[in-house]
């Protein structure tokens, strides 16, 4: 197909789809003349992954790079990607004090170590949980059962998604889950606690299901 | 104490107070003279929150200015901030198809039913899983175990967030843990969800302690 047709297929405005071309996003299409390129369904797919790790992942178009070359690798690694390529959702930009995150570290590698949980010391998840630790104490919240609990249902979480991991066939499909997986599940997971938040409150400040 | 004294404290430049002060985030400091005014505790308190909601929640300025409103009301609804103010921090800008988000929704409406959770049918949360389902299908993954087990999850979660915001003494307190829990709780399980994913991928792929 030609570049208008996969902009109609996948809803992408054209100079969208030639700005990805640019940064590297999607690959190349097959030249049929010099300023005329074929598209086909694997570039479909491509367009429709990096619209999802855009705007719903909000991931810097760098790490769509990284996570996309490994991707394409013909033996692709996947624990490397799960353990250090994949990016969390959090940032926290400025709003934390250093000094605060720098504490809040030690207690994050504490739950680390006392949990037993097989991760490197340099993985950017410790970090990102520190920081938001560090967010929680700021606005003068005590997290401390907060912290267990979430811990616990973490291990939880995670279990459920090496198993939609294993579930595909080869390597390159795994390594998709993982990514697709990972990022989506963060907002599939917030959109549903906000659900069951708002059944929890009803029931806690009593309203009856005529009031819903 | 004065604006630079404010900023200071807070590590939040003179110009964004101002800016903030402009919208409305932060409450007038005490005129002092025609053009100097003076800040106490509780405006350190709400700098501290906004910067929270805005970097880490990433909320819209008008969402933060609703919530602040609700936070300062004599006597705030709990129930109604969790249930309708409280935003997701779910956005899928346009990287979903709108006519699968209509046929996801359907998936939601019957979930919530099937569970019977206390849910208005006009929740904003019914709205942002729909599109996230949505999403997922757009790439190719099917996610039916993956939404019930998540379903599971995000009931136990809400259980722990309500204990979080029950704990505190007052109404004002109560939606403060609420707005402060909801928001930064996403952060935090999706930074521990990263966490326990690397270990369950190592035990699959069968990494060892040493290769930490």
């Amino acid at each position: 197909m030609r570049i208008a047709e996969l902009s109609q297929k996948t809803g992408v405005p054209v100079p969208t789809i030639k700005y990805y071309l640019r940064e590297g996003l999607l690959p190349s299409g097959e030249l049929t003349s010099p300023n005329q390129a074929r598209y086909d369904d694997r570039h479909v797919q491509r367009l429709r992954l990096v619209r999802v790790l855009l705007d719903i992942g909000r991931l810097p178009i760098a790490t769509i790079r990284e996570l996309l070359t490994a991707l394409d690798q013909p033996d692709p690694d996947v624990h490397s990607v799960l353990g250090s390529a994949l990016p969390t959702t959090v940032t926290t930009r400025d709003a934390v004090d250093p000094a605060s995150v720098v504490a809040a570290k030690v207690r994050v590698d504490g739950l680390v170590a006392r949990r037993g949980w097989l991760v490197r010391s340099g993985a950017p998840a410790r970090q990102a949980t520190a920081e938001v630790l560090a967010a929680f104490e700021q606005v003068g919240a005590d997290v401390a059962d907060l912290l267990e609990q979430y811990a616990d249902v973490a291990e939880q979480i995670a279990v459920h998604d090496l198993h939609f991991v294993g579930r595909a066939s080869d390597a390159e499909g795994k390594l998709h889950a993982a990514v697709v997986g990972s990022i989506l599940g963060d907002s599939l997971l917030a959109a549903l606690r906000r659900l069951a938040q708002e059944h929890e409150s009803a029931k806690m400040f009593g309203i009856r299901r005529d009031d819903c």
